[in-house]
């Protein structure tokens, strides 16, 4: 039986990193894996060795990245990501959760860039070659509370581009939800409702 | 006037980046630009502060690419160099040489890993947003006798790749050659004779 695959999607600092390392350490345990599977954490930009390589291009401040050649390296991340790491996991019957996935260049590239969505369609279905989630989390919330989680001068290109530019990723994150019909996770909450609200989704979701 | 683009293309070893120094000193003297035009000499992948960090990427044998991830990669890599570099070159009418540009991605990826020529077509696209050489010279050289001008302990991920592929690759830029009207440069000869071969083409196309 092939493994399940769970996405976490959101505007930065809204919360993803944490709740996916407490996933990490509740999905094992919560007897809804079968037996014998096993759990691969992993994340976009990155998760393979060429991934890691990239990861600190795409979020470089100082380096003038285009908005198609962003979005051709965020595609080129997930090719890698999808083949190397994510579906020979899946085939092995394992589970995998991965902290950003298509959503988010949907999200930041086409809402917030403006990247033209038949282009992202086209560059998501190359890089993907057809894998959707099994489920996608999202936590949502609004760009004014996540900024505040995170001080300006540990910010990236993307968390540095401004309130507006983060409003137009949260709206298209919104979008998402009801296209791709995520499961909402009001993510203003304090950490451990956050945490059980994903455990109640996870649980309806995958409970035979 | 716009500026004019000019490209050198060939395998590995078929002399390209001598006779694209060569071209650097020769061109501005040539009488062939016009006055105030500049000449900018750039090359694939690179060229811009990106692409220089793309580079030793996908030269690296050590590290595992997928296709279509590479493909994707050398696309990024295209697109910043047309939008940050080739572009604005040609449109302050200087004269621009690059040493390799899209007809590569047809022919080692396309030809030579055997991804999707309609595929590497629609990403051409994307990255060239349209843009065309006036000139592309094709260096035509045997793979069997570009191979023994580099020591097989320097050679980066294409050239390790084997004779077989590289034979591929050269295919590719026959047929390429034939299909986009590039000049035939006989790559065997000495290299003055090369050189002249060059200085001629590019006197025949633009002399007025």
């Amino acid at each position: 039986m092939p493994g399940r695959f769970l996405v976490m999607e959101g505007i930065d600092g809204s919360g993803k990193s944490s709740q996916v390392e407490r996933l990490h350490h509740w999905l094992p345990r919560s007897r809804l894996m079968p037996a014998g599977a096993k759990l691969l954490v992993t994340r976009e930009p990155g998760g393979t060795p060429l991934g890691e390589q990239l990861r600190p291009i795409l979020f470089n401040r100082q380096l003038t990245v285009h908005s198609r050649a962003e979005l051709l390296l965020f595609a080129a991340d997930r090719a890698q990501h999808v083949e190397d790491c994510i579906r020979p996991a899946l085939n092995a019957g394992h589970w995998v959760v991965s902290d950003r996935f298509s959503g988010s260049t949907v999200a930041y590239q086409g809402y917030g860039r403006g990247c033209d969505l038949e282009l992202i369609h086209t560059l998501e279905q190359m890089a993907t070659g057809g894998l959707t989630p099994d489920l996608t989390l999202w936590l949502d919330l609004p760009p004014q509370r996540a900024r505040t989680r995170k001080p300006p001068t540990h910010q990236d290109r993307f968390e540095g581009a401004g309130l507006e530019f983060m409003q137009r990723v949260a709206d298209g994150f919104q979008q998402l939800a009801v296209e791709r019909d995520w499961w909402r996770i009001p993510a203003g909450q304090p950490c451990a409702a956050v945490e059980a609200a994903i455990q109640d989704a996870i649980r309806r979701t995958f409970t035979v």
